[in-house]
């Protein structure tokens, strides 16, 4: 398991991310996630830059649909942390009990169609196939 | 590569859940992913009175949210015919070429994090705990 | 896609394991798959030694239900190649067609119930934590 | 981490669901994966029925083979939950460590294989290929 | 699948990134992938840059080491796109058909070693743990 | 969880196997995954000879390369035993923190292209397809 970079021991690079996650955030609260791949501070450069654009940036989807898809995909992949995180994300941008279980069913049902499609060999029907 | 039974030469329960594709879809039209598993008759109904709530029941996400969930699950797991047919159906229910492309942004953002959070094995923040 | 090396062509420790491969599976014919991974003859040495133990070798489960994991692993992991030939290996062992029906509706569930366990993180029950 | 809806707790059609879930498996007990899920009620019921219908109902595999397979998928898609409550259900089915042992190597084997076949991108051999 | 932007069809930021790619990879040759990624061209612009810096930025892993971990990845992934893709990347920076069967081999290995530790639940080694 | 056969309780093929690994690796410690897997003989011989052979034999890869591969693989699978294990296995054979890093990051990066490459479809170029 990673040890952590705490905002106190953050400097140059880092620290400026940090600052920078907290005035977006609005909370001095910053998630372990960002104090672990602080140890690189370019990932820690790129990736917030990435998730502070594709999460809160300007966008026809809203911010809660974006964190549903975000869970959706962890869930996927069984990515324990995401899972929580992303949760609790959504959680405070509105998802209800019953939104979180409606997701769960379409995760569930996704990942059982995807592997009796594979498992089927479907072939493509025409009409989804790309025009000559 | 499976073979497909045609709706001509679908009998008993098959015939009655293709009747049902095609009344609850609207259309004369089944794709061949129903047509490959109606091979096992009990799998059909089973999956497909699942879809036909998960993804057309009542609820508090709208149809194409839903389905902007189940393309994300789909092109995680690779699943290429899933992949077309849900774009397709993302598409006839209001699915932009903008939408799309921030879908994929946070299906790509989602799985690259998910890797980080993995290989930097991030303990969970207290606050991501469930009470005692 | 990778060329083929074909039996003509073999020699030395390919061609000593072409042989075997021939005479195990008492056929003339070799699975692409052998063809291509022969490029590296260590890998292609290591991995047939291994599938002839575990997949024909002395045990207690039966040939055909080694087919059937190998199959549920494949649809799981998206391997169309490996679906393609281990079904036709298991149906050569005697799966029926319900068969397949039955297995492909268990790696669906299956693929289900591993989200929501992982999405819901569920605790795990007392009765399946190991002894202390 | 998901509270759990215990059954003293439990109303309407969760309690339903848990008594048919007792009545089925011959028990007071009730796995925690169940009383996760009840959260939302319509994906209780689902999921039950169909993994008592797939796992439990009539079929020409017999049903520690059913669990041999569920472990597999749950193995290759690393979820631990699955994994522990389906490893002790087929061990309540008659699996010996013998024949968990050469199940995990089928599972490996299959996992190593798939990822041959698509690193090396072997085309798929005629006679895998469907009848034109 | 997806029609693709061509250079000539190409204006604004979508043509600023396709300069920077012919300049940066010394060909007027730009990939498919990027030709159907700039449908969004903010996801174009961020995964170029990404690329770009993780590719072929700074550090101390050398590009073929480089090229190789992607690979192992899209393997893994099943993703047949990038598996070609980058293994032509990996051959132009001097990956011989021995390395390729060497990586081909780890990544099965890896592959199979991950589910015997998720199916046999191994506990991790205290020598493993993070310091208290 | 998988209780362990420790060194001084194996007999027979089980022992011959941990003083090889004991001798092979310079250490009276065995890893927890040889313990736990030793409960099936035949996939502990096999296991041990193919990681002995791929990743510690003759090759073109140095050891280094080999474990950065390897931790790769595992962070994309998400099995936290293999990623704690190699990445101490890479430590020990020069990783530095910043190369962790480095390797962090194409993980993550073919993890989020992988995605893009399979949800736009992207058709493969002529110039990665195979010669007629």
């Amino acid at each position: 398991m990673q040890n952590l970079i705490e905002y106190e021991q953050s400097t140059g690079l880092v620290r400026e991310i940090y600052d920078d996650i907290r005035l977006t955030r609005k909370t001095d609260d910053i998630n372990n996630f960002w104090k672990a791949i602080a140890h690189h501070p370019p990932t820690l450069q790129r990736t917030w830059l990435m998730l502070k654009e594709v999460m809160g940036g300007p966008g026809e989807l809203d911010p809660l649909v974006r964190e549903l898809i975000y869970v959706a995909v962890s869930a996927t992949n069984g990515c324990h942390y995401c899972i929580a995180s992303h949760r609790a994300a959504a959680v405070s941008k509105g998802m209800t009990e019953g939104m979180f279980g409606e997701l769960m069913s379409i995760v569930g049902a996704a990942n059982l169609t995807n592997r009796l499609a594979n498992g089927y060999q479907v072939p493509l029907d025409d009409k989804f196939k790309p025009p000559a």
